[in-house]
C-alpha cells in the first residue's frame, strides 16, 4: 500500500467510525424517563441530541420532544439582552442566587449568532457565572455553535422544552445584540428584558432600532456609588420615552426600573414586576395568546426556509439566482421580470 | 331554448367577449414611444394593462417596462402616511400647487389595501384634489382595487416606474395606515414623510409601532390659528423624542416640522428639506444604495411569495397545514414536526 493508499484509508476508516457513532440507538425510553424526573445528565444527553446535525439525531430528538411535550410549557420564559458591557453576566447571577432562594429551579440558555464567526460563546465562560454553576437548581447551556440563527433558534426553543420537562420553573435566555437575534429572542419568550447603562438621552441612539417597542422592562444596571443619581436620571427619561411609545405587550405598559447587580439592589423589585407581568397576562388571556402566536410563526419561518433551500439547491438555482440579482441592479430587469425568469427558465 | 339555457348562453357569450378582450394586443411599440414623449392618456393606458390579472396583460406590461427601464428612475419618490383626519390630501395639494410653479411635473399615486374591503379607496374621490386634477403637469391615480397588498404592492412599483418614464419629476405614494401598508411604502420611496396634529404626548401611543423608525420627516399639520401654540409645543415633543430614536436613513436627522394647508405655511419649508435629504444623500451614496437594496428585498419577497403559492396551490396543501396549524396550538406536535409532517408526507 502507498503512503497515498493509506491516508486515504484511513480517512475512510475514521468516516465509519464517525458514521457508527451517529447512527448509535438512544435508549429513549429511558432518556425520556430520566429528564422527567428531571436527571441533569440525561437533560445534557437530550440537548446534545437536539443540538446534533446527524439525520438520525434529528429524528430522535423529535420523537423524544414528541414524548415531554406534555410535561413542557410551564415555565416563564424570560429573554435578556443588553450592550456588551451592561453586566448581563452578574446580573442574572444576582436574579438567580434569589430564585434559588426561593426554591426555584432555573436554566440559564444562549441565543449567539456570532459565537460562530468570534469563535467564543456568551455563556461558554463558565466562571462568569461561578456561584450559579454549581448549585444543583441551576442549568446553565451555552449557545449552540450550529453557525446560522436559524439553526441557533430552533435548538433553543428545542432546549426550552427540554428544560421546562426536566421541571425547571425559568427559563432565562440571554442574547447579545447582533443581527436579528433580538427579535429572534422576543419570539419565543413571555417577557422580554433590556438591561440598558445609565447615560445621556444621546445614547439611546447607539441602540438598535425598534429595540424599546420589543421589550416589557428597561432596567438600568450599575445603580450603585456614585452612579445611582445618574441611573435615577436615566429611569426618569426611558420612562418618559416609553410612555409615549406602543407597549410590547398588550395592556402592559413598560417601564423603566434601576438595579445593581453588585449590591443587590432593585433586582428582587425586577423579579416582582415579572411575576405581577405574568399574573396580568395570564388573566387577560395574553400570555397564551403570545404563545400560540410564536407558535404559528415559528412554523411559517421553518416553512418558509424549507421552501427556500428547497429551490436554491436545485443544480445551478444559485448561480441563476446571483446572475438575475445582478442585473436587477445594473437595472437590466425589474425584480418582478427577474422572478418571472428565474421561475420559467 | 329555454330560459335558463338562454341565460347560460347570456353568460358564456359575455365570458367569450372578455376574453376576447383581454387577449387583444397592445401596439407596444408606439405605447412605449407615447409613454416616453409624456403622453397622459398612453400612461393611463399603461398603467392598465399593468393593473391588469389577465395573463397575456401581464406578459405585455412586462415586456412595456422593459422598454421603458432605462428612462425610469430620476424622479425623486416621497411616501406620504398619517391618520385619517391627518389632512393628506389637503396637504399633498397644497404641496402639488408649489411644484408646479417651479414647472415640475408630479404624479400622485395610492397604496390603501383596504380599499377592497371598504369598497372605496383613498384618491378616489378625484374631488378631493380638484384643483390639481385638472392642471396637464399632475397625474393622479387612485389604488389599484386588487385584493391583497402584495398585489398593489407589486402594481404601484411599476407605476412608480411608468410615471417616471413618462417625465415626471416628483412621485408622491400616499398611504393610509393600515397593517403593513407603511413599511410597504418606505420599501419603494426615497423619503417618507408622516402627517400628524397636534396633540398631548398620549396620542402618540395611538401611533403604530415602529413608524417613527420608519419616517423622513415629521409633519404637524393644521398649525393655524388658535392651534398654532399646540403645533408648535408638538413639534419640540416630537423633536426631543426624535433625537433619541435611530433615524431612518443613515446620515439623516429625522426631524419635526409644522405646517398649514390651509395658510400654505411651512410646505415649502418642508420642500426644501426633501430637496436638502436628496442632495445629501445622493452625495453619500445612501440614496443609491437604498434604491438597490429596495430592489432586491422586493426580488426576495416576490420569489418568497411564488415558492410559497406554488406549494399551497398542490393538491390538499391547504387543508394538511390547517391540520398541522391545529395540532400546533393544541400542543400535540411542535412547529418543527408538524413542518416534517409537512414535507415527507
Amino acid at each position: 500500500m502507498t503512503d497515498s493508499h493509506n491516508q486515504e484509508y484511513q480517512k475512510h476508516k475514521k468516516k465509519r467510525v464517525f458514521k457508527k457513532k451517529t447512527n448509535q440507538e438512544v435508549p429513549l425510553d429511558s432518556l425520556a424517563q430520566q429528564l422527567l424526573n428531571g436527571d441533569r445528565k440525561a437533560l445534557a444527553q437530550s440537548i446534545t441530541l437536539v443540538e446534533s446535525r446527524s439525520q438520525n439525531h434529528r429524528k430522535q430528538a423529535s420523537e423524544l420532544i414528541q414524548r415531554i411535550l406534555p410535561a413542557a410549557g410551564k415555565s416563564i420564559r424570560i429573554g435578556i439582552t443588553g450592550v456588551p458591557g451592561a453586566g448581563k453576566s452578574t446580573w442574572i447571577e444576582s436574579l438567580g442566587k434569589i430564585l434559588i432562594g426561593k426554591e426555584l429551579k432555573i436554566a440559564i440558555l444562549a441565543v449567539d449568532p456570532s459565537s460562530t464567526l468570534s469563535g467564543g460563546s456568551i455563556l461558554g465562560d463558565k466562571t462568569r457565572m461561578e456561584q450559579l454553576a454549581h448549585d444543583p437548581n441551576v442549568f446553565i447551556r451555552p449557545s449552540p455553535t450550529a453557525g446560522t440563527l436559524g439553526g441557533v433558534h430552533r435548538m433553543t426553543r428545542e432546549t426550552i422544552l427540554l428544560c421546562e420537562a426536566a421541571g425547571y420553573d425559568v427559563i432565562i435566555v440571554e442574547t447579545v445584540g447582533v443581527g436579528q437575534s433580538e427579535s429572534t429572542v422576543r419570539g419565543m419568550v413571555d417577557f422580554f428584558l433590556l438591561l440598558a447603562l445609565t447615560g445621556g438621552g444621546d445614547e439611546l441612539q447607539g441602540m438598535k432600532k425598534g429595540i424599546l417597542e420589543l421589550v416589557d422592562a428597561i432596567v438600568i444596571n450599575k445603580a450603585d456609588g456614585d452612579n445611582r443619581r445618574k441611573a435615577n436620571q436615566a429611569k426618569g427619561d426611558y420612562r418618559q420615552l416609553l410612555h409615549l411609545l406602543k407597549p410590547a405587550t398588550e395592556g402592559w405598559e413598560t417601564s423603566a426600573y434601576t438595579s445593581s447587580a453588585i449590591t443587590g439592589d432593585g433586582i428582587e423589585e425586577v423579579w416582582k414586576v415579572i411575576m405581577h407581568f405574568k399574573e396580568e397576562t395570564q388573566k387577560s388571556g395574553v400570555f397564551e395568546k403570545r404563545r400560540s402566536s410564536q407558535s404559528l410563526e415559528w412554523m411559517t419561518q421553518l416553512m418558509m426556509d424549507r421552501l427556500f433551500n428547497e429551490f436554491i439547491e436545485q443544480e445551478g438555482r444559485k448561480e441563476q439566482l446571483s446572475r438575475l440579482k445582478e442585473q436587477v441592479l445594473s437595472k437590466k430587469l425589474t425584480p418582478a421580470d427577474a422572478i418571472e425568469k428565474l421561475f420559467t427558465q
